[in-house]
This record gives C-alpha cells, structure tokens and sequence, in this order.
C-alpha cells in the first residue's frame, strides 16, 4: 500500500474551487481530504498553491496519426485522404504504430492528459504503449466495411477486446469502432452490433461529421446518420459518438433518449471546415459531452486544453450569445463530462473512493495574475504549459512539467525514425 | 557597436523555412546572413535548429485591462460594463496603469510579441513602461465624446504625441485613440481629425466591431461605420481599425482604397459573442490585417500564437472552405502583416537593413515531432511556450524562455498589489 500526500493545493470540486486543501491518495484512488497535512504517508507532494483537477480526458483521437503531423496540410479533404494519407496509411506497421502512439501518448500526458478514446488499427501496438505507459485509454479497431479486410478488421476488435479490456490494472477499454456511416454499409454495421452485444462492449463512431456525410445518409437511407444509427441498435450497445456537427433537434433528441455520449473536437471541426456542433443545445438537452483533438493530422496537436478553450470560445459567436459554455461548463466539459463520455462511473471528479487520476495545475505564469477568478482564469487564459503535475491510476506521471518514467529524447527519436521508415517506404 | 551571431538558425524568409542559416545583428539591425558562422562578433548564440522569424505584432491591445483579467466573465455586456468594468475602471491611477502595463508587457514578450498598439488612458505611465522595458509600441489614449472629460483627454493624446513619439530609441510612435462611432459624435471626431492631421499622427478606433453598432451608426447617420470615418477623413490620416467583423463589400471597398489597416482580434470577436470578421475577403481585396488580442479582459491572456492559431481555424470553418488562410497567411499576419498594420516600414521582415524584431522558437516539444513541414507546424501545433529568445530592436529581452531584464516576480507581485489597491478601493 502506498499513502501519497498533496498538500497546500487548491481543489476543483463541485464545480468551485477551494484553496488550502489536502488529498490523499491511496494506490489507485483517493482516499480522504485531510484538513491538515500531519500524518504519515510515503510521498508528499507540495502544490505550493497549484490547482488539482480531475485528470483531463481527450474523448476522440486517432493517436498514431501523430506521423502525418503537418505532413499534409491545406488541402481539400478528397486529394488529402487519395493523394497523401492513405498512401502514406498503407505503408504503416505495428512498429510505426507503436512508436507514434507513445509519441502521442507523451504528449497528451504533457498537457493533463489522463485518458483518451482512440480509434485506428494495428491497435494491439497501441494497446502495448498504453499498458506501458500508465495512461487509461478506451481503444477501438477502425472498422470500415467498404474495404477488403472487413472481415479480418471485425475479427481484430474481438481479439482487441479479448486480449485487452480490463488489462493494464483496468486502465485499458476496448469497443467496437466502425469508422462511420458512409464507410459502413447497414449490413456490416448489423455484424458489428452483433459483435459488441455478444462481448457487451461499447461502440465509438464518427457520427454526422460533415453537411456531405448527412446528405450521403440521407439520400441513401432516407433518414439522418443519427437516426440511421438508432435504428441499427447502435446506442443500445453504449456509444460514444465523435462530432455529431451536423444534427438536427430530432437528432438530439435521440442521442439524449438513448443517453449517447458526444465527443465534441472544435479544433478538427473548424480546420477541416465541418462546421461548429450545436454543443449549447446538446447540453441543454442533457446529452453527455466531451472534449477531443480528434487526430494530429487535422488539428494539430494534442492539447486538450486548447480544445477546452475553443469550446469556451467558439459557440458564444456560434449562437451570439456571450453566456453560453461559461468558464465552469468549459471546464466540466475538460474533466468530467469527458470521462461520462468514455464510460467511466468513477473517473472525472476528486472524490473519496473515485479513481486517482488528477493533474495539477501551476497558476505562476504571468497570464495567471492578478489573481481575480480560478475557473475563469483556467478556462479563458490558461494553457497547457501551465499543467505540472500528473497522476494516472495514483501513479505519479510527470512532476514538476517533467515525465518521472518515459524517456521523451527516445521517444521523440522514435518517432522520427518511424515516421522517415515510412516516408522512404512511399517513394 | 555591438555584433551579435545567432548561428545554426532556421530562418523564415520570404514565406518559406531555410535551414543552418546564421544571421547578424549590429546596433538596432539585421546586418548580415553569412553563410559560415566564422568572424568577430561581441555576443553569439547557438540557435540549435531553431526557428527564427520575424518579431510577433499585438495590433489591438488596451494592457492595462490585465488588472480585469477574468475579473467578470461571462456576463452580458451592458452587465459587464456598468456593473463590473466601469466602476472599476474609475479607481485606476498612474500607478496601476504602470503596474498592469509592466505585467502586460512581459506577458506578451514571453509569448514572442516585439510590438503592440495600445489604446487607453494614463498613458504617460504605459509609455514609460514601453520605454523601460524595451518593447515597441503604437500608444493611443482612449478617447471618447460623449464623457465630461472628452477635451482634456483629447488635449492629453496631443501632449501624449508631443512628449513620446519616436522617443525610446524610436521604439515608440503615438497615434490617436478615438474610441469608436457610437462614442465619438460627429462633431468630436472632426476635432480629433484636426488634431491628428495638425501633428501628422494616425488613428487607432474601433470600427464595425457588433452587429448593434453598425446599426446604430446606419440609424444615426444613413451609413455604415466604415462609410461615415470615411467621410469624416479617419483613414486620411493613415488608420489601424480594430475588428471590422461587420463590414460588407462597400465596406473592404473602402477599407482597400484607403489602405486601412485591420486588426483582426479572432479570440475576443468569439468571447464577447460578436462574430467572425471577413478575413479571407479582407485579405483577397488587398487589406492589410494584422492579429490581436484586445485587452485581457475579453481573452483573457495576450497570448498572440493563440491569436494566430484561432485565426488559422475559424475562418475555415466559418466559409466551409479548407483552404483559407493556410498556414502561411497565418505566419504571415503574425508577423510582416501586423508590422505593416502597425505602420511600420523597416520591421515585419528578416532582411539586411531592418530593424532586429526577432523571436526564435524551439522546435524541441513533443507537438513538434515528427518534423515535417515547419510552417504548418508553427501555426497549427505550436504554442508560446515554444518561444525561447526575443530581440527588439537588436536588445536581447528573453533568452532560455527566461526574461534578461525583467524582475518577474516584482512584476507578478505589483500586479497583485495594485489590482489589490483598486478592488479596496471599490469597496
């Protein structure tokens, strides 16, 4: 058993902050909030101030894409996807994969990353740097059923899930990952039902991404992705479904019925011209929502604080109404409604007995003074150099804006030589 | 005569990345870009592969808003104004001003910021801020018609310009601060007009910033805000106009003919729930435009990488067209963009002969692996923690990400102090 100690921190809780504070962390869970710091404990850290938060959840990424950072930019979506992604995509291995995950996993870590939802493929690499680096995650195959290896591609997430889910001290969730609509015919989406019901796994899936995607749907089915999804059983199974930009009030109806949690990822939608999802009237609606980056390649980076502050930002011109996502709501979003999003029932707040994933917050920058309100201040000024400290599962991450176990030289070297294996294996 | 080397520097020139470039500096300017490193120099740095590019440009700024940081968001703005900012605004002095300028200023030299337009009130004191800290500035004080002490304040704009243009090594021009149409009547703004021709000093306003002003100006005048300046002779003087979100084709029209100068201010026009500005419109017409963070309180930091960024982003999203404003435009209005919206003639650019503005960026975080294209990389998955070192006009202010002049705890804790002194005084 191992007792660590924050002390003298400010804590994020109940949607205010309170300075002052103690926690304490037994293995993997929170344990008490002690009024004073006395007592025995193995490791005590002191917050100096600094704020405590829930770990931060990235509830959409495709994490390996990583190696097509700003390798293709400022292109229209079409020669994107033909001329350079998916050629580039045929030539990736496990080794590739494995080498962009961490990559991507270090530096979602770097921002208070404590948990991400990830869908690709070669998933078991993923999977392997996830249990090795102490992040949670819930991981998906990509799925598509237009392409030759459908088949294999719905045999892998069963393997990823027989393989995987609970694994890593539970840190590791597997679902199912049909890619979207357009991608997965009615008949292959039935088999991929199937399957997450037989496993009781969860599904995640792109969802009314795009004007284009809707209209497709549409006219193929005579009716929208969301309600096409419905009646296909998809949010029966627990689903988490990345965008939802282009719904209409039936739609969030349904996806509020069928309590379907929304991966809202602003700074995708915007670079890549989707549009801007109706977050304000989702949550009115009480849909759950998160926040994602959605991959490097249309982002680009991973700093889900940067999404946090888009979120706050981009609907109040969206709806003209300067009220809406407010600093707390903009948090929430960053922190528990992520982990709602993901599925988990005892991640995304600091309470007793819930698990010990927390990021600590430095408030010494200069955009933090004066020191007028916390919230206001994380949701609208701060960014994500400001995280100094993080804990995954009770395990100590990084600490003083430095990783304590991962080896960021070796791991930004990986990368490049994965990314160069790559490139050279194109031309 | 001082020589400075920066050595082994990726150079941004002429719209494109060059890199192992070395670049000298002599006094105030580029002198040099000589291809070996060899030679006599007073001072070298090693650059390491990192980035150099022109010094970053604030366009619209009111620093001493700092002291409202996140000190009432999310309010109405009628709200925000009467009940919060106003009042507030009342107790400010000389001392404060200074206090939350010398904090404002280190704020945005940490962020790679060279220069910056200001427009407020005590301006003597942001003034000697600028001059003590080595920052460029374009100051304007604030001036509205319609208020008791609308003469004297204009009378103080003119001895601000009589007292501190081309004063600290020429790093500082004063421009005048006519607040905007729906505060400066007709016959105030004629009086300004006068003014600034009489002394040959440009116009910093407000212009066409909400849908409520455009049309309380097309009420009152039988025109738009932009027609009416016009009219007035505003943009004979030469005009940096703040916003123009609400501007139609006759508008940019005019903007273009007139050479006015557009500063776009993307995080504040999403805070305070006034719109998108037609930037991609602006620019295909020929409009100058540079970025913006407006004052702390509607940002809420004076991070202009952010600006960028979000520029960078919703422009796309807000025409449904991918392509606009690429990762080059966006560099672009960072830098030469804003140097030019700031009236500037030799700064903007890393040629012989300019003025050493200069920021050099580490490419050395995990959200700048795998190295591809450099550009997009600055302007999609760059933040500015990613500043390393910061020239104006050829003095070295911020070096290892550290200040080399500046006390930043004494600034942190003045800031405090006098953000302090105005609250008690409220109540």
């Amino acid at each position: 058993m191992t007792k660590t100690l924050l002390k003298n921190i400010a804590l994020y809780r109940n949607h205010i902050v309170e300075e002052g504070k103690n926690l304490v962390i037994t293995d993997d869970r929170i344990t008490a909030f002690p009024a004073t710091a006395d007592g025995d404990y193995d490791v005590v850290i002191d917050g100096k101030g600094m704020l405590a938060t829930p770990g931060f959840v990235n509830t959409h990424n495709h994490i390996a894409m990583t190696a097509f950072r700003s390798y293709a930019d400022d292109m229209r979506l079409m020669d994107w996807l033909e001329k350079k992604i998916w050629p580039a995509e045929a030539k990736l291995d496990g080794d590739i994969v494995y080498a962009q995950a961490r990559l991507g996993i270090a530096e979602m870590l770097r921002c208070g990353t404590t948990s991400f939802a990830d869908m690709y493929f070669f998933m078991d690499d993923v999977a392997r740097a996830v249990e090795e680096t102490g992040i949670r995650a819930a991981l998906s195959r990509g799925l598509t059923g237009i392409t030759p290896n459908a088949q294999a591609a719905l045999q892998e997430n069963k393997d990823l899930f027989r393989t995987w889910h609970r694994r890593g001290d539970g840190r590791i969730t597997v679902m199912f990952g049909p890619h979207a609509p357009y991608t997965c015919p009615t008949a292959y989406m039935r088999q991929v039902v199937a399957a997450a019901g037989e496993l009781g796994a969860e599904i995640h899936m792109h969802l009314s991404e795009t004007k284009g995607e809707v209209e497709t749907v549409r006219k193929e089915y005579g009716k929208s992705p969301i309600a096409w999804a419905d009646d296909l059983g998809v949010f029966d199974c627990g689903c988490l479904a990345a965008h939802c930009v282009w719904v209409d009030d039936d739609d969030i109806d349904i996806l509020a019925a069928k309590h379907v949690r929304v991966a809202h990822n602003p700074g995708s939608n915007l670079k890549l011209a989707s549009g801007v999802a109706p977050v304000p009237k989702l949550l009115e609606k009480g849909v759950i929502v998160g926040l994602g980056t959605d991959g490097a390649s249309s982002n680009n980076n991973l700093d889900i604080m940067e999404e946090m502050h888009l979120a706050a930002l981009i609907h109040k011109a969206d709806t003209f109404d300067p009220l809406v996502i407010p600093a707390e709501k903009a948090v929430h979003l960053l922190t528990e409604g992520g982990a709602k999003a993901l599925g988990y029932s005892d991640i995304g707040k600091l309470e007793v007995g819930w698990k010990a994933d927390i990021t600590l917050i430095d408030r010494e920058g200069l955009h933090w003074y004066p020191k007028n309100d916390t919230l206001s201040l994380l949701a609208y000024a701060a960014n994500s150099f400001d995280v100094d400290t993080v804990f995954v599962n009770g395990k100590l991450l990084l600490q003083n804006k430095e990783f304590t176990t991962l080896d960021i030289e070796k791991i930004k070297y990986e990368a490049e030589r994965s990314k160069e294996k790559m490139l050279s294996s194109l031309s």
